[in-house]
């Protein structure tokens, strides 16, 4: 008799490839079907709702896995714990129905993207936000982002290479907040092409930095391409908040 | 001409032996001795207001230090920066009165301690916090908290084997917080003996724990061994925050 499982995991990817198996380095997918396989004395296969990039971290990645092992939810998530390095924690398990799949079952996530926004960077936020030291306005990115609500072809915010032809998302909030001197970008919607967020946020700080107007992104999500958009904001500011199912 | 500059500077202290040189190991001071040493040209000794040990983190460590060169105050610490590894940044630098020494002419400090009180800890808070799985009696902790406020003989808050015989201080704040999954303990006052911030968290989680009742801090200022406080809590979870002159 097999079992669905879904788990919820947060890691901080600095040290990871990203979620997915890579040729070379380590990979958070290897490592949690390591864990897994533990426990079922047998192959496991884990699938995540979003492959994380290297150096991009996690709070609520959401994964599936079947399995036929009987142990109870928290004998789970202890055990696992118990096995994984301290970067990867599984927070909570449980059972899902028989068709569930992490990434196909998600009706939609939320990322975090932080911008260190201080002269000099904290050593506390180098693994975890983009430093720019110059004054951003905040105002012109609340604009610029506000545009970005909505059902949109996102294509000009696809990485260049991405063989992804259906290229229309909702994107349901788009948040500029600043706390201290952090400016952080919070968004949430029914899906995200590869390098979105991050090519927003690159798109964001252009912005901030009087570089482009605000009314660029509406021209970017009307025919845009990728080069007409900013640069690819760093891994390492970027956290994948939530998955909603 | 010799000036005598006063430093703000954070650091990240998970990789360092501590804030002081050490025979083996990478510590603090060496890092910002050999900074200002190359804007110098010559050897820079640089004094710190608390020599914090290893793992423990800065927001707001003080250094001094005696130099000839006349760089401006935004030129050092730019250059110094540019020369320290990333885990050390200078916040501040500024001109200080001759006598000026980061040590001896503090009036006194504040430091933070994290506890991580969530049942699987996060892997963003693994150098920074003290993972306590188990639920923790915040008010009995407040409590006990609030009996180290005030000049008391912290004797049995002194790390064994320390030599000092002078062990009167003076606690002006002594807070117990709870911020999300974090138990916070905020302690301001003139001064600190040997690992007195980490041996009182220690005391506080037993009486969290209920392995002790709060009132067991009033008999421990009043001729207490270090036997009998609390273990001392990780170095990792301590940030020296602030310090007054």
């Amino acid at each position: 008799m097999s079992r669905t499982l879904k788990l919820t995991l947060a890691y901080d990817g600095s040290r990871f490839v990203g979620w997915q198996r890579q040729a070379d380095g380590e990979s958070v997918q290897a490592f949690v079907e390591e864990a897994l396989s533990r426990l079922e004395g047998g192959p496991v296969a884990v699938h995540a709702a979003g492959r994380t990039d290297a150096g991009v971290h996690a709070e609520g990645q959401v994964a599936s896995a079947r399995v036929t092992f009987t142990h109870d939810a928290a004998t789970v998530v202890r055990a696992a714990n118990a096995i994984l390095p301290a970067e990867i924690r599984v927070l909570a398990v449980e059972d899902a129905p028989p068709g569930f799949h992490a990434r196909f079952s998600a009706r939609g996530k939320s990322y975090r993207y932080q911008i260190a926004n201080t002269p000099v960077a904290s050593p506390f936020l180098r693994g975890y936000a983009w430093h720019v030291p110059e004054p951003l306005d905040l105002d012109a990115m609340r604009a610029a982002a506000a545009a970005l609500v909505g059902t949109h072809d996102f294509a000009a915010f696809q990485s260049t290479g991405s063989d992804v032809s259906a290229t229309i998302r909702t994107v349901t909030r788009s948040d500029v907040l600043a706390r201290g001197g952090l400016v952080v970008y919070e968004v949430e919607g029914d899906g995200f092409l590869r390098h979105m967020v991050r090519a927003i946020v690159g798109t964001l700080v252009d912005v901030g930095r009087g570089w482009r107007p605000p009314g660029d992104v509406r021209g970017l999500l009307e025919g845009g391409t990728r080069a007409q958009a900013g640069a690819t904001a760093p891994a390492h500011g970027l956290t994948l908040v939530k998955v909603e199912y």
